[in-house]
């Protein structure tokens, strides 16, 4: 089973779309972020700050980047980025589980 | 805001009823194990194995707990403890944001 280890986490949940999409935020001692999350099945769309890299540990979701024309399925083991400043679609089919990595 | 510091967390999340309840494990260096979790709404009934003490961080759910009648309302800031080897049931009203204590 994989953990990250020695780090903070925020105790309390970061809530979205009535609790369809929720994470946990985790620092490291490097000053990296990540945030572990949950979506349910539905529609969203976010829009990113720093850029993104989201690994999908469970489930089953297709996603419409920026800039793309075509929509590309994910499930667990795989994992795509989005740039900084940019937003993208997801249309998540089975509950996912997923670990963002923020930044360079 | 509060943190758990100097923790490790498994990096997966535990998937409960179809995702409807949801959590992910944080292990502290002497031994002690916390869950930090989110329930959709709905009604749910859990068995304990150790001793939990139940902290809701957000949300409103009613609790029957092992050997009561009565159910009781619980929103952000109380908290209920639970005895080793029972079971307890939920009514979730509202999105809730809990961590689970286990043990001594």
């Amino acid at each position: 089973m994989e953990n990250f280890e020695n780090i903070t986490i925020i105790k309390k949940a970061n809530i979205y779309f009535n609790g369809n999409v929720t994470s946990r935020t985790i620092l490291f001692a490097n000053g990296e972020k990540k945030t572990l999350g949950i979506m349910m099945s539905g529609e969203y769309e976010f829009g990113t700050g720093d850029k993104e890299l989201m690994e999908i540990m469970a489930g089953n979701l297709d996603v419409l980047l920026p800039g793309n024309n075509e929509w590309i399925n994910f499930t667990a083991g795989q994992s795509f980025e989005v740039p900084a400043n940019s937003s993208f679609k997801l249309v998540v089919k089975e509950v996912t589980d997923y670990c963002c990595s923020y930044g360079e």
